[in-house]
């Protein structure tokens, strides 16, 4: 039963913070004469002495004292004496181990994000680079139309800066002080939860002290942002595989992404990739199991709750390496620019751009869409592209058509063209908001 | 097969938002010359004339025109010609169905705040008369401190006020404009989204045109608030379920609200509390399922999207009937004062407020819990309540106890004494805050 | 209320197994004497009377009733007058439920169990068909080393034989029958659940009257079993979508499973296979959905329990629907056996055989895979095939390297030479086990 | 990168397996002459010696080299010289681990196995000391009719006699052996899996190469094994907190599996309960992120199945640790009798046994419930038990009431009359099968 209850294997990693956050209670303790000064001061000293041990990696953990506040607690009194059993005074375990998470929360989503705008500056650099490299655009993993590489990178910097924004919301009720509820109840003692708050930088203090000790909600949803933006990975992992297969062959892993084969030494796994997207399952099953512990669980405090740090901790983790390893990968990512063009050759990718045509000299959309059919099968009958069609076909085929259709035919004007919101001919206009923000 | 791909079943349910969103197009088309102003007339009063069908009810839906926006289509074009064909110009059932899914949520995630607030209100009026009914506050399912009714029901106001504040960052991610972003690529025409964007009263337009037709976020992140909403009703209505046990006896659901026994009339099963509680699974279940789908999906649409209305019209569909249940239970709830009162004899609930008696007389924490201890099982031997030891019992535990101590057990003046923020003497400045801001 | 609780718009399904069982029942409680036998069989002719009107579409359902056991008791009362109140003698609404959902289930897994034994005979048709096609084998989607494709067909064989397997287990544990534990404590009426378990085919009667009711365990298991399935068809819808893009073009789907484009006549949209594995999202959140119901809760019935339903018809319809169009697309499917054949040059794909070339001659195996790399190192600085270097090269890196080294580079022999058990050379022995089973 | 791909921290739990399927292995390479014999024992007995290294905690562990399989191998070469190279013939890390994780499961599904049996022995024992313990029995966590506290209890018996059952199906499905699979496509090398196999204990040998290397099917079943039998445990826990609180008061956990309150230390927390009712959060979480990993995985190995480990481990330790706390938590269990019988005071609970008297007196069933309803409606009235009505009260309200009616309202009789098929007042006869297999 002890080794079942224990959590010292996973908690000790908010050894620091909880540090922080008994400073500022003694503190309080002290300033509002709950405890004496010289008491409060007594036990700040002690504290700082700790977490020396502890960033000096001699700090004596014990297991059999069950978790990371009981180790801190007792060293405590080891350190400064009886008057360390001073320092627990109007707190409960309860609202202190919220408080030790929402600490340890608040700067990991902060480093989180930090890291996913290292990678949106990544794939905005890559994008820059490529923001005239053609290559088909797919629907159905079918060709569709022709984009700009640029073009499609940049569709996964929209999806990192919802990712951060969602961080933000999340951040907003993470920075919540909890401490002062107690146990469930608050207490009779004249605290100050305000100026803890202050001197953790907290954004504002609990409302109710029941919920402040049985609100997991802050945990639940920082797990679910840390899967959303797990699931954008994968599926930039998932392209990244499939243009790295000698079939597609439109990007090149750099070498310390992959992994070789010491018998087809020119062969490179996309690993970081393959991790990156099987990891998704985890980060998936990290929020399904908080969710599934809160679910139908009586106020306030249940010890059920202390299943909540593994998969916090997990989840955190496993982001932010997942967007190091990716942020690296499209560092080094190498493009094969004539590969993205060649494959343009294949599947009559300009189709839509000639209905247009069509439907700028007035043709109704409906049929302008015949005509083209028409166009493309006797084109791929014939075994030519749409472009090597001679005039007569396109005039046998509507009138409307004049010389300058084989414009619309061209892959680099056909992109060029596509200048409303948001699309490939606009690229360039996409970048510069992500290059000026970069800047400041 | 066509079975299988049919949606119209379900989609349906987008009729008039897909109408909303075809009349701004048709608009747009014809201010920017794409169609003719005259073409653009007619297919608004087609349009309009389709809703009306729908809202009469006679509309003729045919499941082999496989989706609703076919039907429509297909049902413009009946009442005005061919000239319905053009509607489409521009536009492409990738970014109508983004658009459409979108307006869709948007109302129902308002209407589901709504609802929230409904439910904040009638749980903040019971708080309000029960601001001073006494019950014993649970931690571990075991009596801890006593609290009262309101404060215990504000808890779930706290929870239900997050709700509304996530479902806000939310409705801003959903509230943005994809159409313009064609299949994937945009287009070579002259569409003006903003313009759209203004008439269907959204507040941005995609940046993007991949991202915007292959983006989804926005329904998983819906998916997640209200599972985590639904989550607060299940954890509410557990305790329903055991507040109306014989062996609580708290509370008594309205009768409409439960369901009878023929053989056993005075019974009343809280079905009410069981379905909301048994709900989250599906509502768990549905965001697993979009998480999952959109796992691994390479850009720009696949059909695995279509797969995402179900679980978001479910979803919206379960929360928002749990919502009204649940306000309606709380309504017509009845409290059992005496019942909860009589509860908090038992167990040696002012054990803690006897503690910070002695903590304020000046003794340490962990010395006045041990003092405390010894008089709990004192009087646990003896099989009376801590405020039946006499006096001298109290001396020869502590010479810091006098008279007084026996204030600090009663319990009305133990709750008035937690005023710090947030605790159960607080409950009248927690309501403050609500009902002025419901008077607004 | 009442539309929160209403279960009649899916529970409808169970009409025909609730007839059934209420027959058995019926009958049983004639022959104990607990009801007369006269009554028994005027019950039993209304049931049947009620059957044939749902076949024939005019059953009358009502919402009002609740469910389908109420319509279906009402019903009996108006064709056969009050002695249709006795056919719930001896029975609950409690076992009444798990009995029909059992006998659902039992059915459904048959024909899911049939269905996918249809698919593994498409399967292995094309599989016999192409046991020699060569392609390259995949792992990190690169090439790795040759296969055929009627082997790599073959190992979704077995997982589909693994699929039957489990169902069956699974359905072992269906069917159990639960009438006769009435609400949760069996009863005081001289019932006889043997019988009716006989009648109704069921291999044995519960144990446990609080269990049987309370049961869902089967429900879950199911839905594991039909999850697992999808997942398996995602699979191959997955390696569909990639071979039918123009990167790969190993396969053509059959025309009726891929939806086209009015623009681009000769596109094929593989929409059957990304709909089976966008569904796979459904099956997940289904299970999710029935695990995170039955959690924590107590026993013996409670209203949660009527959540199952709905999960369990969907997961049932999507799997069987997801196998019938996977078999269609499996019967229709053309290869493009050029295509695959020509995919083998690119990758030095005859690595693996050349290093055991070299294993067989005696050399360790970690030093002929050295030699093989320098070989394909200087047969890809060159930019030709392993086959194109000449025969001093060969030597020149291994004495051991004798003439008929070119024979273990030609691919068709390479596969035949891999004939360990369940290697791509033993495709046609694989074959002779799954064609004679088909034969029976 | 490094950091991202490396596995040592977990995968060294297979570090046994490894070895023992490597000399299986090794045994067999000399066997069929593919290695020297005396190479083969070479490297078995340095495996051997590993093996004793690992014992003794004297395995130099080096996270620089990935995995536990290049830590063994590294380890051999050091310690036999470069023969060790040759463990690897024919034989590559895709099957290797493969063969690897199955012989770890099946190890620990036995173990889970004993375990599970282990608590349904303590259980039977409990169920035998209360087997005429009466109590109520409840739907929606109401009062509905009596039953005994066995009765209740072999409840779950039943459910872990089918999570036994489903095991072991699981394990079949996991004993099959895959070394001989290569990287996906066999070999050329003339191996003999059926030899290594009978070594291994494995009951058969793959079908398809291709499959065995990508199949974690096994893993997946495991998991909703794993998950559904906490999920029983988890209804047990919930039970075990609503019994122990104050409200119901019908247990007492044992000391060693509660904690307790420095200052209440009467109070005694069910932290082992809530704990395993907490813990199944993770098990579907482990389960869906498995599913999750393998959703739309192309064949053959992926690096994604890299993450197929640490779900299962976990679930294993988290299983194992939950079912020897509640079997120690069953063992110590304090019933509290008279507390239970108390409880059957209120709510009529009699009032099904009364009907089923009017029942076997001939009363249709519908008439008998309404007879039976007045009574209730008349004992509430007056504040008494239905025993406690004279008998005029009765005759007035039908007159087939005879004297015996006091008999049908006695618990203990009535429990003794629900004789048929799994009720209640078979609790000795089911008993009866559990111990005559206990003592086999």
């Amino acid at each position: 039963m002890e080794a079942f209850g224990e959590s010292l294997h996973f908690d000790r990693r908010l050894g620091a913070v909880d540090i922080r956050a008994s400073i500022a209670h003694a503190r309080m303790l002290g300033s509002r004469g709950i405890i004496a000064k010289k008491d409060s001061n007594a036990i700040i000293r002690g504290l700082k002495s700790i977490k020396k041990e502890m960033d000096d990696g001699t700090f004596p953990f014990d297991p059999r004292l069950e978790d990371i506040h009981m180790n801190i607690e007792a060293r405590l009194i080891d350190l400064i004496g009886p008057t360390g059993g001073k320092l627990h005074t109007g707190r409960s375990r309860n609202d202190q181990v919220a408080v030790d998470l929402r600490l340890w929360l608040r700067d990991e989503i902060r480093r989180a994000a930090e890291e996913i705008k290292g990678l949106i500056n990544q794939t905005v650099e890559q994008a820059r680079k490529h923001a005239a490299t053609v290559m088909p655009g797919y629907t159905h993993l079918q060709h569709a139309q022709p984009v700009t590489f640029g073009h499609h990178l940049l569709a996964y910097v929209s999806m990192f800066e919802r990712d951060i924004e969602r961080f933000k919301g999340c951040a907003k009720r993470v920075n919540i002080m909890p401490l002062g509820a107690g146990a469930l109840a608050g207490g009779t003692l004249p605290l100050d939860p305000e100026s803890v708050a202050e001197e953790l930088d907290f954004d504002d203090v609990f409302t109710n002290s029941m919920d402040a000790v049985s609100d997991r909600d802050f945990a639940a949803e920082f797990l679910f942002c840390a899967a959303l933006c797990q699931i954008h990975l994968s599926r930039m992992a998932e392209e990244l595989i499939l243009w790295s297969s000698t079939e597609f062959d439109f990007v090149e892993l750099p070498e310390e992404y992959t992994t070789g084969s010491s018998i087809m030494p020119q062969k490179r796994n996309p690993d970081s990739a393959e991790l990156t997207r099987g990891k998704t399952g985890r980060m998936i099953g990290n929020l399904t199991a908080v969710l599934t512990l809160l679910k139908g669980l009586p106020l306030a405090y249940n010890r059920d709750l202390q299943e909540d740090k593994e998969p916090v901790f997990d989840a955190s983790d496993t982001l932010r390496a997942s967007l190091r390893v990716i942020t690296g990968v499209m560092k080094g990512l190498k493009v094969n620019k004539a590969s993205m063009r060649d494959a343009l050759k294949d599947g009559f990718i300009e189709a839509t751009d000639l209905a247009e045509y069509l439907v700028r000299k007035g043709m109704p959309f409906r049929e302008a869409h015949e005509v083209v059919g028409e166009l493309v099968l006797a084109a791929s009958s014939k075994g030519v592209a749409l472009g090597e069609l001679d005039f007569e076909t396109y005039r046998s085929a509507s009138k409307l058509f004049e010389k300058d259709v084989f414009d619309s035919l061209d892959i680099d004007k056909s992109i060029s063209r596509r200048k409303t919101r948001g699309g490939p001919g606009t690229v360039n206009k996409q970048l510069r908001k992500y290059v000026r923000r970069k800047k400041k």
